[in-house]
């Protein structure tokens, strides 16, 4: 039987905090028990395979003998060498990915997969790193995939639980906080991608443009943040969904939602939820929103839209073989 | 033939910072070419006789005879009361009104009656006030029949034109800008009434329950209303629009905009409006749009809901006969 590793890892969805990250302000991110699956099993031949269901076509790449074509999953592929590298694995790898992640969804799929498929190959290799190791390790993966990347991705995917990002001397820090497994939110599907890159320089354009008012903005939504993090963590929905359709209201100002998101956002709160907001970087993907009673909640939401109930996964990237 | 006087006087439209200008922030107001048209006629008898193309039932009060009936034209039959005991007017007075602002629309179409009512009854008694007398005058009117008032309504009504709105040494100053009569906007009717004062009071309970949250949102709108003076100053239409989304995101921030004003704003964004915004204390009421051809987008939203386009009015509360 060939050699292999499988592990999985879970989402994310931000809670308060997307965007103004980048100038500054804190964050404050939801590990979600919706989890992406990768197995790596080594081969003889000197290959990249990548099989995810979300591709079917999948990827087959010689890697020492050939230019790679192009494909969706050629940046993980590009990912997944430069890991070999670092481990000195001369070998192949053929690697199978399921995921429930919803891919371009502000859940940071990417985050997910590429957790699970550095905890499998480190495991495969014999190495057991200590979780902010891997974080790194998860980082530096999405760094190869995107250019840019966002710590909070990377951070729920390993580390699991709520994750605080803030910035310190100039570095962006994440840690966990909280350790409770009684947290639910409602994801909803805009069934729109949304993609970050364009998002996050249209922003940046904007904040370059009009300095004085985006500063502010920010600032805003940096305290709406702090008082988010103490309402989450003193379980107080009420004041914690008011400050998410504070911060939804914040992220239309800066540009990034748009008609069906604010469509969802509403519908939320007219079926009772203490409050909604995008999450992620905006322009589509998934709007979040806190309940009494998530799962009902999201019963109802999905007459209109694909949505679910999902808790805070306290465990971050694992070994399950 | 009885003695008698006519006037006519604006309404408004807010075009950056309302809310905010509550908590020291300036607003930029336009007084909007949709007007009240108010008769005062002189009668023997000691009555006040109000009719209303809008309060079909009109109200006659025998005004040293007896107490009035409740009727929801008391408050102004107030108002003109005191301003006759103010003038020495013994005498009676039927008012006939017509009014083409729409009532609970944040269009101020009280104090647009308040300023035709004020300037016909003064010119019927012989005065001519200069513009800020008048002005102090209907906004003393509006405090008698609202209990607080904002300036910017009796500025837009009085003043005409472009009405700047900002606070020195603790007084809340209006003053007229921009003379230039081709600025449009386009007007669009929720048809839910805005109910100024239950508004002001639920952002006041949110202002002192999170005020590190909401003084910075205040200080963003601050930040883009003087912005906005500036593009609209220039007529940068694009600017201007752009600014008014952002306006718009932070009143949903602080919790004014519903539904229905979202969609129509979106409906606005759609359909080619440089930038949408609620105009006045929201909940319900107009929201307003700016746009390369106002009559075409007004034309085209019409299918959805009320819609006119309207040019700012360089004349305040005029004397017409």
């Amino acid at each position: 039987m060939p050699k292999f590793s499988e592990a999985i890892a879970p989402s994310q969805a931000f809670l308060y905090g997307e965007h103004a990250v980048l100038y500054g302000s804190p964050a404050l991110a939801m590990s979600v028990d919706v989890k992406t699956r990768a197995r790596v099993t080594e081969v003889e031949d000197r290959i990249i395979e990548i099989r995810s269901d979300r591709f079917p076509e999948g990827l087959r790449w010689r890697y020492d003998e050939e230019q790679p074509e192009e494909n969706p999953l050629l940046p993980l592929a590009y990912g997944l060498r430069d890991l070999m590298k670092r481990y000195e694995f001369n070998k192949g790898l053929i690697v199978e990915i399921s995921s429930d992640v919803p891919v371009n969804s502000g859940m940071a799929s990417s985050a997910s997969v590429s957790a699970a498929i550095s905890a499998a190959f480190l495991s495969l290799v014999g190495e057991s790193p200590e979780k902010y190791l891997l974080l790194d390790i998860v980082y530096e993966f999405e760094r190869r995939i995107h250019g840019r990347a966002s710590k909070t991705g990377p951070a729920c995917a390993v580390l699991g639980g709520l994750v605080w990002v803030e910035w310190r001397d100039g570095n962006m820090e994440v840690s966990r906080i909280d350790s409770k497994d009684d947290l639910s939110i409602v994801i909803s599907c805009s069934g729109l991608p949304s993609e970050t890159k364009k998002l996050v320089s249209m922003v940046s354009k904007r904040y370059n443009e009009i300095r004085d008012v985006m500063d502010r903005i920010m600032h805003a939504i940096s305290a709406l943040t702090v008082e988010g993090r103490r309402a989450i963590e003193k379980r107080d929905l009420v004041r914690a969904g008011e400050l998410m359709n504070i911060n939804h209201g914040l992220l239309s100002a800066i540009g990034v939602s748009n008609y069906v998101l604010d469509e969802i956002v509403w519908t939320m709160r007219r079926l009772g939820a203490y409050g909604a907001k995008l999450s992620g970087a905006g322009g589509g993907g998934c709007v979040i929103g806190l309940s009494e009673n998530p799962e009902v909640l999201a019963k109802n939401l999905s007459a209109s839209y694909p949505s679910f109930a999902a808790k805070v996964s306290l465990e971050g990237a694992r070994v399950i073989r």
